[in-house]
């Protein structure tokens, strides 16, 4: 089974990685950017079947590696 | 507009950061997980109101600053 969980900051956490990129594409001439900000993605494939084991084991990962809670939300999507 | 430009590593690539988060969770007891890839997530705010003209700045930032076409690959989603 193959699963997506992505990585954002939460709002109003300062981004410099987004803010750097912004001033990059301005300077590379990239028109219409009013902001970006920068998350992490991470494809993982799963050894079982069962969706809501899946999600379970996903959501211990998130926690206890993936995200710092503290500054970051984790969204996860199971694909079957 | 918003949009979301998800950079990640074309099949094949060796991705030494993604072994890394594996076996992590594997010495932390996170069962189930069979492999991990690690890619990018950009969240990226637009001035226009054209989706077609934020689609061309979004392939022009991905192609020039954000995505190294050699080895990643990319997808945009533009959201209303």
């Amino acid at each position: 089974m193959k699963a997506r969980v992505t990585v954002t900051l939460k709002t109003g956490i300062l981004d410099p990685q987004g803010k750097a990129i912004e001033g990059a594409l301005k300077s590379l001439g990239v028109a219409g950017i009013a902001s970006v900000r920068q998350g992490k993605v991470f494809d993982i494939e799963l050894a079982g079947a069962d969706p809501a084991q899946a999600e379970a084991a996903l959501k211990d990962a998130a926690d206890k590696l993936l995200a710092n809670t503290v500054i970051e939300n984790y969204n996860i999507e199971v694909r079957s």
